[in-house]
């Protein structure tokens, strides 16, 4: 698969309002979901008694799926962490559960991913360098157990990088993880809270360390500037659920940055809403279109916004790997940069009511 | 096109969740758009400006627009009904708006529709004789004025047949609305709330005094079992809102019933949720997924619901109009209605939180 890529996110075995052949048709090749929410829901057992997830879902792509770890970290209400493995109580349904290095393994086996994850443990960006250091520790302990357990030749097995936001711990972590020998190299527990010079800074410690052949995938990053920034330090993978969901809220990429397409200047604009762009969206409807969906709740609007934006990621990468092959990334990045504006914009969650009155009118 | 055809609801100038290209597929030939939805959102204007109805939602099959005469009377609050027609309230924002018979129609040919409706006034199923002999009185009044605004030579326009649940008002209604000439008779202010026989008995006093060689379309009806049995006597057109609005809440027809693909018994079925289907969503997905899609709140189960009911709208048609071609509608009628068994179960609506959580998810 040519990288630098990035993975659009299907949780729960479904990339939010789109059908596989959109997908393929958007330039995407490989999707991420997520052992935590599949082994909730519907089962891993159940996934695994219908083919496996790529038969479950239809996508005959590529699938990471992630370990869950990062989920139980932050989804689940924990209950108690220790060597062994994690106590998590469900977001779903408040059940117990608990999950071992050996069982992250089993079940991403069971579902049938082309690249699964290690199970790691999360320390929030903000916490004491011992707690940090001890997750990290912990994080190495079971990369070892997951190794050993790995048993599915055909499916490839990711450590994950931690350390927080502390230089040392960082090169400790990429040290020995790739000591142990896997076959890509992730970097967790980035882009969750910490300022952005401190993300790219961690880059700059973990990557250099990180094996030259092996890819080496930033977890849950990012923004189209992010990832910019990100295959500048090295990055070739990168999975982010913000393009997909952004879209859902009616903000939409472009090459000067995120406009919001619920905004009353598109409500009677003939154009797409990015003219340069060759999506199905931006092929067949007008800015004013799209505006319309957004403002009456039409279900539609999340697909045609979801379909714009990842075709906006697809082909961002598809430029950055052309200038890579072509030695002008920097001239690339530079000139991207210049022109694309950043948002802190939260873009307005929808409130109840309208959700509801989209579900209830027919 | 050939009838008895069945047309999805698409209000807003959407088909909820599908694009154009998917109503082609199913076999959809013309969709109903609402001019009350329109005119209020995004306004007459806007969707003229930008090229008409046809160019603004990107579909170049039929469209037959209702006048909103319903829509004023059920959904918006009213102010003043009188000849010279009706002062209401937006259900959206509370504006006030006044509709003439000449503004329906003016409105109607901007949105350059195929087919447009006269302005009707609807009663309720159970108000009292005069109150619905009143409404019709001037159903009538406004279908003249209707017909004299009507300019657009390449537009159809339909009358609409009033007169509640009593039968004199019913066949003096048709009877007087025929006598002006229209290109299509609907009948209106039927399954609203009225006993199933009184409906059928409605059509039996109507439909033989409408014109042999013109199009009769029923409005807002129905249900796979109502449909047949309105074919029987004599209808021609159908539309509603049902078969969407019931996949959106994980009711799926089948030849024998509707089927709630919520229900644990699908959670495991590798098969898909009608066999003999040919929908994309019967080939492509087992009822296990769309099962678990349902459970999770995934936008993509409506839409996959969606494709699934309006396929069997479009095979249910399509065999209709096959038996009477073959002269064997007699048979397949009674040979549906017993395999067919229709269900009272109001689909429960899902709550509030989880169409709020459907969409923060990424």
């Amino acid at each position: 698969m040519p990288t630098p890529v990035f993975l659009p996110v299907g949780s729960q075995a479904t990339v939010k309002t789109l059908i596989p052949q959109e997908l393929k048709d958007i330039g995407v090749r490989m999707v991420l979901a997520n052992a935590y929410h599949l082994y909730l829901r519907p089962g891993v057992e159940v996934v695994e008694k219908l083919g496996g997830l790529h038969k479950f879902m239809a996508w005959d792509g590529a699938i990471l799926t992630d370990s869950g770890g990062f989920q139980i970290f932050s989804l689940a209400s924990l209950r108690r962490v220790t060597d062994d493995g994690v106590l998590f109580r469900s977001h779903i349904d408040g059940s117990e559960h608990f999950i071992t290095p050996g069982l992250a393994i089993q079940y991403q086996e069971a579902l049938g991913a082309d690249v699964s994850m290690v199970l790691d443990e999360c320390a929030a960006h903000d916490e004491p360098f011992d707690k940090v250091k001890e997750a990290m520790e912990r994080t190495h302990l079971w990369a070892e157990r997951c190794l050993k357990a790995h048993k599915h030749p055909g499916q490839s097995l990711y450590a994950i990088v931690q350390g927080g936001t502390y230089p040392e711990l960082r090169r400790q972590s990429a040290t020995y993880l790739t000591s142990l020998g896997f076959s890509g190299y992730a970097i967790g527990g980035l882009s969750v809270g910490e300022p952005k010079e401190l993300t790219f800074s961690m880059l700059e410690q973990t990557v250099p360390l990180l094996p030259q052949d092996k890819p080496r995938y930033l977890m849950g990053v990012g923004s189209p500037e992010d990832i910019v920034e990100g295959v500048a330090r090295g990055i070739d993978i990168f999975d982010c659920a913000m393009p997909t969901r952004v879209a859902r809220n009616g903000a939409l990429y472009t090459w000067e940055g995120r406009r919001n397409i619920r905004n009353a200047a598109y409500s009677r604009m003939e154009a797409p809403v990015m003219t340069v762009c060759g999506c199905y969206t931006c092929r067949t409807f007008s800015a004013a279109y799209l505006h319309h969906l957004f403002k009456s709740e039409e279900l539609l609007a999340y697909r045609l916004a979801t379909i714009h934006n990842l075709s906006f990621m697809s082909e961002l990468m598809r430029r950055i790997r052309e200038s890579i092959v072509s030695g002008t990334f920097e001239a690339f990045k530079n000139e991207f940069l210049a022109s694309y504006t950043p948002t802190d914009e939260q873009v307005r969650l929808t409130q109840k009511q309208k959700w509801l009155k989209a579900r209830r009118q027919g």
